[in-house]
């Protein structure tokens, strides 16, 4: 019996040891507010940031109003490669709304796209992608516009993850979003593809809204459809949100200099510049994409946007350069079921 | 000893009865959300379409992201008449730079300025107008013309009232701002004024914040000055936020539709258009100056803005129209102090 007795002591001693151990576990990942990430320079630094400009008294304090914090979406929110998903979109609607336009069959650069031809495509320059551009974003309402891009969206995979576009975003910059808003900061698209593009998944995927979205945009009128009030987008381009028009749309749109900003490519610079270069505590920081396995390893957007002048400008401006591979527990959500 | 006891009796009924009204008085107050209106049409509508499109199960219930609420600027916030402030801004500004432009003494429009003669400088035109602009809005970095503007309102007076011109915004909209923000609704000014002119007293005198601020543009260009990255603004137009801009900026800037709109003019007829005319329960405004006593009676603003059509549509898409002398106790604040 006293042998019994001492077990069971041991055994509800264990059992206690085990649940103390589990309950301290859970707390830590409960107080962990990025935990896809590893735990590093990059992710100490964010934190500290945040901690620091947010606790009363501190020195960085920073007044909740003021705490805007600005986000690149292609390849610092979601995926880039191996094209744009706005690119991938345009040359997707182009076959889809082939049938309709015979005579594409013989005409630069819908020929091309067709014919699934990039060089020929590429070699199309400025009056290819105005012309893709009018073909595919024109000629119809915002409203419009936005339902053709959910619909693409909710059709599309990506050729080499096979999922949903919209399902490659990165799970630890979701995270970054989500604690920022938690301290108090709003976040903010900034980013070089079309506003309207964006606003068709950003509130859902990201819980950004539409007026938290600064991109690049074509012009619209607004004009009296079958009675009905509405904006039609017409085929020429009104501002481009990308290098210095990027403070530029933030100054148009937010009217507030952000105190934070992520983004990973030249097109950046000018933002980062902006938000940072201040004197006070700020937060620079460059999404580095350095994972082949998981995701794309490149210094260069499919397009656009070398990382040249961003990195030396990160020393200089000592932002916070995130080295994807050696950074991130993860990259993408986990699959939906 | 009866007849006091009696007496006393009487006096403290007397005094709970004082005391009850006083309490009932004052939770009448307090549950009333706009105490500076007068009871009437336009006030019942008002809180009726807050209430409707709040209330959980209501038919008309519109979720809290897509509660937007809309206004125009002047004579819709604030005063207007006998000149827009932002043109009273402009015209002392030029005398202010006066001594630095010995030349403008004999160069219209400024000569017209200076010698306040404002036929000539009305007869200046679209030329006078684009070089008063390039001299008083252009030509400096955003956050100087934000600090000149502070500096100018905190020093102009209201030539009939003697007070400054952000006191002389309209006490029943404050209350409308207010009670829409506390049902929910995302309060933006929509208004053909500049935007960087609003943004340097809207969060203070409105509780609205710069990047709910839709206005009209000039030109800004992102460089470096003095090794500091800025906004410098050139003297050019980038975007008129009035008439059909007003829903043309409302989908750059805030990428929703309205659900509430107010105005005043015939300005916002496209902003009102564009907000109520959607088959569901939506409100429209237009503050009608009625009341030349208090303020001023017009039909028409200071430069722009007739009211006819306006008036007209308000009818048909039934719209609220304010007599501001029939429906409003107060105009303005009372006097700081």
């Amino acid at each position: 019996m006293a042998k019994e007795a001492a077990m069971s002591r041991r055994l509800y001693r264990f059992g206690l040891l085990t649940l103390f151990v589990a309950w301290i576990s859970a707390a830590v990942a409960q107080t962990d507010p990025l935990p896809s990430w590893n735990d590093g320079p990059a992710k100490q630094a964010i934190i500290a940031f945040v901690t620091d400009t947010t606790r009363a008294g501190s020195p960085d304090f920073i007044p909740e109003p003021e705490r805007i914090a600005t986000f690149d979406n292609d390849g610092t929110l979601w995926i880039e490669q191996p094209a744009y998903v706005q690119l991938a979109f345009a040359l997707d609607r182009i076959k889809a709304l082939a049938p309709q336009h015979p005579e594409w069959k013989d005409e630069q650069p819908f020929k091309a796209v067709l014919e699934g031809d990039m060089a020929a495509l590429a070699a199309s320059g400025e009056h290819g992608a105005v012309a893709i551009l009018a073909a595919t974003h024109a000629g119809m309402t915002n409203e419009e516009f936005r339902k053709i891009v959910k619909e693409w969206l909710a059709a599309a995979k990506h050729p080499r993850f096979d999922r949903r576009y919209d399902e490659l975003v990165y799970q630890p910059m979701l995270e970054v979003l989500a604690f920022m808003r938690a301290n108090g900061f709003k976040t903010f698209i900034v980013s070089g593809g079309g506003a309207e593009f964006m606003r068709a998944f950003a509130e859902e995927r990201y819980g950004i809204p539409p007026e938290q979205i600064v991109g690049s945009r074509i012009v619209t009128k607004f004009e009296r459809r079958n009675g009905q009030p509405s904006l039609f987008r017409l085929p020429r381009v009104d501002f481009v949100d990308d290098g210095p028009g990027k403070p530029v749309g933030i100054e148009q749109q937010i009217g507030r200099r952000p105190v934070a900003a992520f983004g990973n490519s030249d097109g950046d610079l000018e933002m980062l510049q902006w938000t940072t270069e201040t004197g006070n505590r700020r937060l620079g920081v460059i999404v580095h994409h350095t994972d082949g396995d998981r995701e794309y390893a490149y210094d260069r957007g499919p397009i656009f946007g070398g990382l040249d002048k961003a990195l030396e400008a990160a020393a200089l401006d000592r932002w916070i350069v995130v080295d994807m591979k050696r950074d991130w527990k993860t990259v993408f959500p986990p699959e939906k079921r």
